[in-house]
């Protein structure tokens, strides 16, 4: 399902370079209504979107079924396959997805700043749309509804590249919301797919300056990687999240027992479950067998290294591998450090920046872990899952991002849009 | 003096890349150093850079003379060689903007937003430094000297790409800094040049994913270009401005006379000089002979479209390409439209988007302009000069920002920093 798997697959001809820009005109062309459209008028589009996708349920399920049959007979993981299925009931859900939306706070137009210079000219900075969003992904349906319904709120226009293996669905659920925005008096060329111009598309929209402001990959690893390589507009790196716990010497066991397991066990399949454990030589013998014991309990396997298995002796071998791997399972990297200088350093060397936290209740080395460790998100004394968007109160989220510019950790709308200065005077010039 | 041009100058032998990474992972390792140096200590290190490059004035004109002498004979144009030479009183002035960035507020550890969520989980995004910044220019040492200041205080480490034409003058600049830094306890390391590299150290610099977090172009639209299409690492465009002024019909000819000839002959030489003007049908037979008059005044040559020329003569006639052009010179283009929308509807055409302004006393067309025109600096009856860091009380200016994401319009120490959050809790796990 990777673009680069997707060199192999068929294309539906040579690519239409004309029609593809085209289309990217399109976008630009209707970026500039929904730039001046008001928070109203995207609500009422947005509920007609979440209405007409109710209304369309049946067609949407036809065309997945076909997408589905498409990749049983390619021979798609089941995760794959599961993840691409829409049932009418996940249907219900995409739309109320889009009505959360509908309830969040429009971000366009929001002053940031502002002031009146000595000589009476006035500046504000205030929110703006970045004007057309490109998204690249992989087999998730819902990923178009959702990229569709945040770029739509922040008064975005979306492109999207889905995949091929969606894209008998992507087309219908494209289709729905372009006639829910028609409906309500907004361009249906707001949301685009460029899912019929295949792998070449999505090349092309990686290069497409001056047409797209900002592309947002979502999928795996190795997607990521290939869009923020490959590309000449601007991308936010949403990553992979290969996150820490330290057990400090002064770790409370009772704090260490449940902040480990609830950042294993209650979602490992997401980027902010904890992957490796790394605990003082201090308090390796007291804290390892009460907190390995509880993640034993709850199904993980443990992946220790020498020092660790010499007091919790029932685990797995590390390889130096473990130490840079995000299972998104219940497995757990375990290892015996000095001291918190090398934790840090393994930290730095291993960690994708994305979430760390330390359980201690030693207030220099608090300071220390909050100063020295350089991720979106660092924490003490709290469960790495409080990493998202909703817990964060943002009400929606973009993604979590990895990167250090535009914006950093868990996104929200505001993360949508950019600024510009408006400039209010009487006459003035620069002296 | 150009990344391409530099394609056909020596090179000093192979690429060395154990050595090039081997700067880079010092530079890295700086930056953790900086990163978490207080202002107080960044602050003596500007002081004693400062200091040292008055000390050392003799050799900094001394090795610019060299640079010079291979200018000469390499037929560098006097443009080009007046921004390469360093006189002892330009050295001087170099010290002086370093003493300037010592007074501006320290945009580290700032708290951009906190919260305490209802679990008690205390949530703060603090300002943090990006890490490794890196700069690539052409033939103005001045810019050795302003970007590692500028990235020291605000707690990055820099990696300067000075060009060859600049090489012997920048070896020494960096010499200074890194003495001066040593001697105040920072890491020497903490500014590198990478001249040594030549041309193959620039483009692999553009591609130190890990090694880089921000990469600052500043020079000729092309350098800037090549950067940008180039770069895997994350970059700021610094862009170019062809910067619009429209009158519209409603415009007092007073403000207009004095805006557009303080926007075009102050400085012509910089971005947010204008560089095409736009009159309203209905105003040009009142407007321009007054406006162009002044300008004519000033030595400004008018390159005007049909219809201006009809109540100007003497003009040039305007070609298709004097609309795309920056001039950066007393030169300006002039086109009568038909409406705002027409004027707009240039603009998107033409505009780079950094600056542009109407002159109006029409409120609604003010609002309409103000919201519709999408670029950094949107202006009603106010010069273009006022986009400027300085103005805009930044204290310093990194540069002016086209692009939409992380950072639009002037600059200032800020958005040198990147964000992270701090998570406090004591026990809490996610439900």
């Amino acid at each position: 399902m990777s673009l680069l798997e997707n060199a192999t697959a068929p294309t539906t001809g040579d690519f239409d370079s004309a029609a593809f820009y085209a289309k990217l005109d399109e976008s630009k062309l209707a970026a500039r209504a929904l730039a001046t459209a008001n928070t109203a008028a995207k609500d009422a589009a947005l509920e007609a979107i979440a209405q007409d996708l109710l209304a369309h349920v049946d067609e949407i399920v036809a065309a997945n079924a076909d997408d589905l049959a498409r990749g049983q007979a390619d021979g798609l993981s089941t995760g794959l396959l599961d993840r691409l299925t829409l049932t009418p009931q996940r249907v219900q859900g995409l739309a109320d997805a889009v009505l959360d939306i509908v309830a969040i706070a429009d971000p366009v137009g929001e002053s940031v700043r502002g002031k009146t210079l000595p000589n009476g000219v006035h500046l504000e900075q205030v929110r703006v749309p970045f004007g057309v969003v490109g998204a690249i992904y992989e087999a998730r349906p819902n990923v178009t509804v959702d990229i569709a319904a945040l770029a739509l709120k922040s008064g975005n226009a979306a492109v999207l590249r889905g995949g091929s293996a969606a894209e008998s669905t992507n087309r219908v659920l494209v289709a729905v919301i372009q006639g829910a925005l028609a409906r309500t008096g907004l361009p249906g060329t707001s949301v685009h797919t460029i899912d019929e111009f295949g792998r070449r598309g999505a090349a092309e929209l990686m290069r497409a300056r001056g047409w797209v402001d900002l592309l947002v990959p979502r999928g795996s690893a190795q997607l990521i990687q290939t869009v923020v390589t490959e590309s000449t507009v601007p991308v936010i790196e949403t990553g992979a999240g290969v996150v820490h716990i330290v057990l400090d010497a002064s770790a409370r066991e009772d704090w260490a027992v449940d902040i480990v397991r609830n950042a294993k066990v209650q979602r490992p399949s997401v980027c902010n479950a904890v992957e490796t454990l790394l605990v003082h030589a201090d308090a390796a013998a007291r804290l390892l067998p009460p907190v390995l014991g509880a993640l034993r309990e709850s199904g993980v396997t443990i992946r220790a290294d020498e020092r660790a298995r010499a007091v919790f002796p029932d685990a797995v071998p590390a390889t130096d591998e473990d130490w840079a791997t995000e299972y998104m399972s219940l497995d757990l990297a375990v290892r015996v450090v000095d001291d918190l200088d090398e934790a840090i350093d393994h930290i730095r060397r291993y960690s994708t920046s994305h979430t760390e936290s330390i359980i201690t209740n030693d207030l220099g080395n608090a300071d220390r872990f909050l100063a020295e460790v350089d991720s979106a998100v660092v924490m003490v004394n709290a469960s790495t899952r409080f990493t998202d968007g909703g817990e964060f109160g943002f009400g929606a989220e973009v993604g979590i991002s990895t990167q250090k510019l535009h914006a950093r950790g868990p996104m929200g709308l505001p993360e949508l849009t950019s600024t510009k200065w408006l400039v209010r005077g009487s006459g003035q010039i620069r002296r």
